[in-house]
């Protein structure tokens, strides 16, 4: 594993471009080198490309994604005494599952350990939502990560800087370089991140359709596919679920909006597709550290996940009775015509919630806690003629304008009443659930 | 052609990437974008490996061009009493026709105004030999140029920095980041400089074989398609010749070396092959300009071409009877067997010049001017055992090792007697000049 000095860029980015499999000791050497910054991002960003464009075999991803690990540390819960369990989704509109997800884990007997990020583009970031609660804060060290798992049971915290540093560099190259959807690249920034933090079994939520990376089943199964080979190749008990993003989960898409909706779930209620998901992730984080014997669905029902929810937040310096922010300004979109909404798009709802301040365009911008879309019905829902569809939040009422264009031709509604999963309705009524891909 | 500031590097990446045709505002964009530094060069680099990867249509290779060469000035030669005809070699090994041609050319009532580059890898560049006359600078003004078209009738000197700027950026940063042989890029950047520098005629010496960056006579043809029809577009009368290069080109490689060669063939002397493409060469820039009555044969008989050369070292300060350097070591390669040298590699003679100090490995590398490569044999040609193959010379004896290591397998000595020409021969004793594209 140690980087050979007998390689340079110009040959490694050849080999690739040229349709070759690089060896173990190019991918070791290229990983290094351009941490190091021998390998200049503009090399790397050639080899990105033809990554990209020509692929790379499961060895390849595999030993790229040790080479990303091994630029940095590698976290260790074998002290615990719980076994550990983390979920990784992909991105979507509305997925704030992670929010009730580890504190429900956590209360059944596993300890979740979730590094997060903040989002850019279209998706929502799990540390942005959690930010708009009073006094609540992103970054432990990781000594105060273990202390809080084995006095809490879970944690949702950042990400610190010595995991995976390849992967962090890397990430931001692909961004301004067009080279984000190369399924080699995805796989392996994730999984490098879940494998150094040392979780046991892991549940990775891969979406599929409008609002997500991946727009077809078939894409989604071979992202997924090739991350549960590199999480069982490092070890760790790993399970995929393929699930819908073609129309926006929950009712909310925005920072605090979505925690509302969180909490509403951990009280018992929420929408229903939320609790399906966030019971359907448990079960399979539960089955993966060996706690199958636990239902989920008991732990939200005894309000034992709240429980969790609240020392979690707390022991992160948030007040977890603290009224939420709401944003100054509201602008409601009405239903243009009676019966059922067919179709809500989940990127033309992302897209507005992210031009209505909740999400960012650069990395250095900041989000607004209050802002954001609500929906007032979902589809297979029957609406009337003038009622309030969505209501669009914001604290800067010129960003309505370019929100509502965003929405132009997001919905549909159809006079005949049609129901999520009959066999005629269209795509956006099938299961929430697609497939499972793992042991 | 004002570029358009609604694009982003991102959206034509992504389009290049996703297999998309360009749009002219997308490419105007870009090349300007990049030329002031708004574009990255990590940015560049993936979409030229986008484009090596997904290829241009004819439509975008010619707007690229376009783009490139009003990144920059343009030369105007029309005041000129003679009509102007250029040459490009896309670079071989032991290519000096630059040398002979354009002198030859000029004596024959043609003005060729030729733009010269520095060597870099295993094909030498014309600057470097010519430097290696005393007292011979590359460097001239651009009314310097015009004054010694107008009373000598030929220029070799370096390209100045106002000619395509964006092509110079380009080809620097594809260098690094292993995107040189892409067609489109290699098309757009001889042609932009060629078109900018404002020849009348042009004629196109395409090289093939082991020595050549087209290795395949279909690369080389659709190299030489696609500049033949950049150039026509633009108004200049152009033609290609495929020449053969899996053999290398006379009798040496080297700087002064190929001097020395040169003078013999404006002697009337020289290497039949050198002879023959010089000539072939200077047939196609007259007919280009409108000359096809000279017989350029003449001209090489009569000393004029002699003279015109004196004269154009003499204009720009080089002394044409001043001694050539020699190299201060040499070191013999002698036949291992009689019988009729049957192949004779050209990358390896090209490798064994460059490793004994003839070409450069960084662009900031001096050059020796006495080092490089004699083969004094050329396949075809008897040889008998012991007698001097090759002559290796440089000044740092240092260097013979690495040379000698790219020899190994180099060359084939056949028992039975064979001809360049023959039904029966191998590939490398096929015609010099293999096709012509063009009107």
């Amino acid at each position: 594993m140690t980087p050979d000095p007998r390689h340079d860029a110009v040959e490694v980015i050849s080999a690739k471009r040229d349709r070759h499999e690089l060896t173990d000791s190019q991918i070791d050497w290229v990983v290094d080198a351009y941490t190091r910054g021998e390998v200049a991002d503009e090399q790397m960003s050639a080899l990105a490309m033809a990554i990209l464009l020509n692929g790379m075999g499961r060895r390849e991803v595999a030993r790229w994604t040790t080479a990303m690990i091994a630029s940095g540390e590698r976290m260790d819960f074998s002290s615990l005494s719980r076994p550990t369990a983390d979920k990784h989704s992909t991105g979507g509109v509305g997925d704030k599952i992670t929010l009730p997800l580890a504190p429900l884990v956590a209360a059944c007997g596993v300890a979740v350990p979730q590094l997060s990020g903040r989002g850019l583009g279209h998706t929502g970031g799990t540390l942005d939502k959690l930010e708009s609660i009073r006094g609540w804060r992103a970054a432990l060290s990781n000594d105060e990560m273990l202390a809080q798992l084995e006095s809490v049971g879970a944690v949702i915290c950042a990400a610190g800087d010595g995991l995976a540093p390849a992967d962090k560099k890397l990430y931001a190259l692909r961004d301004v370089t067009a080279t984000v959807p190369a399924i080699p690249l995805i796989a392996s920034s994730i999984m490098s991140k879940k494998i150094a933090e040392g979780t046991g079994a892991l549940v990775l939520d891969v979406k599929v359709g409008t609002g997500a990376f991946m727009r077809t089943v078939e894409e989604a199964r071979e992202l997924a596919t090739t991350m549960v080979g590199l999480g069982l190749d490092a070890g760790v008990h790993t399970v995929a679920l393929l699930t819908d993003m073609s129309t926006p989960l929950g009712l909310t898409a925005g920072n605090a909006l979505e925690v509302r909706e969180s909490v509403e779930v951990l009280a018992g209620g929420g929408p229903d597709d939320v609790v399906e998901l966030t019971l359907a992730l448990a079960r399979e984080m539960l089955a993966g550290a060996g706690h199958d014997d636990v239902d989920p669905a008991d732990r939200l029902a005894d309000g034992s996940a709240m429980d969790v929810w609240r020392a979690m937040i707390s022991a992160q310096g948030g007040d977890p009775d603290a009224s939420l922010p709401t944003s100054r300004e509201t602008q409601v979109v009405t239903a243009p015509a009676s019966g059922t909404l067919a179709r809500l798009d989940a990127m033309a709802v992302g897209m507005a919630a992210w031009r209505l301040g909740a999400g960012r365009a650069r990395k250095e911008d900041a989000v607004q806690a209050g802002a954001g879309v609500v929906w007032h019905a979902r589809p297979g829902d029957p609406v009337s003629e003038g009622q309030p569809l969505l209501t669009l939040h914001t604290d800067e009422p010129e960003r309505f304008a370019r929100a509502m264009e965003s929405l132009e031709g997001s919905f549909e509604i159809q006079q005949s009443e049609i129901r999520r999963g009959d066999s005629t309705s269209p795509s956006s009524f099938s299961a929430l659930v697609i497939d499972r891909i793992g042991a």
